[in-house]
């Protein structure tokens, strides 16, 4: 049983009540407010040294990097976050200085996206470092975005690059919620899912929840300076664009919007947002699968993320 | 530096918003919700194998636990929990069957309760089980308790028996949602507090925060069977009051009223819930620190929650 598994396992007897909008499975939780027309949303994500991080790490590094995935769940809904508790869960022997740095790097990202950091809890952890974020925020109803919303034949969007985020953007990237307001504002997004798990495993969340497939245009997938660096140095195994695909820890942006809005979208964008780039990567379809599109055709990308290139 | 010093010192600079009406410092933060009359309570909190819980306790506990003591922060603050989320850290090779039993336990909790769960995630934490909780709430703002309200003359109530928590209660204590409504709803609470760090540590939460300090009467302190029971057996240096006083982990109420509501709050009360001791313990006085009376007469408690008894 995976990770995928249990969770799915576990879901499914999950209490819930009246309030609920939408529960596990979104990128946040979504509550009534009970104010018309506003949402609460509610995450929460944890990382831990070792695992998210390196005991060498920076600890700024660390704080942003707690705070900034869950912001970035936020942005994927087009929500606009309000207030976060910060769990830290100290080894033994911590020093004090090093949990005040780790504060200056989560308020530096907090302040600069408006968001309050309302408590700060420190436990024990004492073989490593671990911190849990929870994150509060709000959400026009109407403007809310889903990962079940794409439509056969929608556009496949995505923001920046991807692959070889361990290089050094899993620990600066800066979560993409003015990008998120914005396209929310002006399109309307049918579906957006924020790249954790990698472009293979965050686009079969977009297809397994409204029960399509997907084909991407290999020409057309934004692939990182650092993939395509590492494949040169460090992984001569592993092509950029299986790194762009599967890397994970983007934290960019992944949408569907219907075809008749792509190139108005596309246009708007650069405009608004010159320095980002933004590619369409292909196409949702009713024909169940993921599917791969280059010069010599079409072929299948299998579910564990790996594809054979010649 | 210890962990309120530490916590004190990061409070100071953490970044706030105009939504937050209460940040770090109260059982929960209180955050406007935009909706008139109502606010929204937020709140955090995690355990950790070895240091909340033991290896071998029964997975069922640990997830009662886990909610329990957050869901004791929002009766603090006599609100309604409304959702939560539950990020399960997991050492290497845990048993699938186990999260469930978790899951089991933190379920029935919060079905009791009508709180929907509408989050689990999973990470890993190679060495040792950790759960982090974070709740969603809501209270009506003119009901909402805060720790700082108390006045000199004040009467103190807690509620239940105190000490000797480990010997089984912090495991299985239900949280007392039900008796801070019915408080907040017939009584002008002038401030509570939920015991998790022993009676002497938690009151000085209240003295502080309103500039006061109290005095106890010994004989009036509800001292547990378990307190008892183990002065007898495992901790004969120990004696029972001292355990009211430190044990901690009671997830009893302790609050203050105006001496001129406190007969009827007993009265009311001993109606209500039949089951469920109340006792007056004391009241807030003008002059700092906290002292206990005896038959002896008065003396100080020392900050360290240590006192000599002959």
């Amino acid at each position: 049983m995976n990770e995928f598994d249990l969770i799915a396992a576990l879901s499914a007897k999950l209490p819930t009540n009246a309030k609920v909008i939408v529960g596990a499975g979104d990128d946040c939780a979504v509550i009534h407010s009970g104010r018309p027309g506003r949402a609460l949303l509610f995450k929460a994500d944890a990382i831990v040294e070792g695992i998210h991080f390196l005991p060498s790490t920076a600890p700024e590094s660390v704080g942003h990097k707690a705070l900034a995935r869950a912001l970035s769940d936020i942005a994927a809904m087009a929500g606009r976050p309000v207030a976060a508790l910060v769990t830290l869960a100290l080894p033994r022997n911590f020093d004090p200085a090093q949990v005040q740095k780790i504060y200056d790097g989560m308020n530096a990202l907090a302040a600069r996206h408006g968001v309050a950091i309302v408590g700060g809890e420190t436990t024990s952890n004492p073989e490593r470092l671990l911190l849990s974020v929870a994150l509060l925020g709000e959400v026009a109803t109407a403007k809310c975005v889903y990962r079940s919303g794409s439509k056969a034949g929608d556009a496949i969007f995505v923001t920046g690059e991807l692959g070889g985020s361990l290089a050094g953007k899993h620990l600066d990237f800066e979560p993409r919620l003015a990008e998120a307001h914005w396209l929310a504002e002006h399109f309307t997004i049918h579906a957006m899912i924020d790249l954790s798990d990698g472009l293979a495993g965050d686009l079969r969340h977009l297809m397994k929840s409204a029960n399509l497939g997907a084909e991407l245009l290999t020409r057309n997938i934004p692939v990182s300076r650092a993939a395509r660096l590492r494949a040169k140095t460090e992984s001569p195994t592993k092509p950029p664009l299986v790194a762009a695909l599967s890397d994970g820890e983007d934290y960019e942006l992944l949408f569907a919007v219907a075809p008749s809005d792509a190139v108005a979208l596309a246009d708007g964008w650069r405009k608004e947002f010159p320095k980002l780039k933004l590619s369409c990567i292909g196409k949702m379809t009713a024909a169940t699968g993921l599917k791969l599109r280059d010069d010599h055709g079409v072929r299948s990308l299998e579910a564990h993320g790996y594809v054979h290139f010649a």
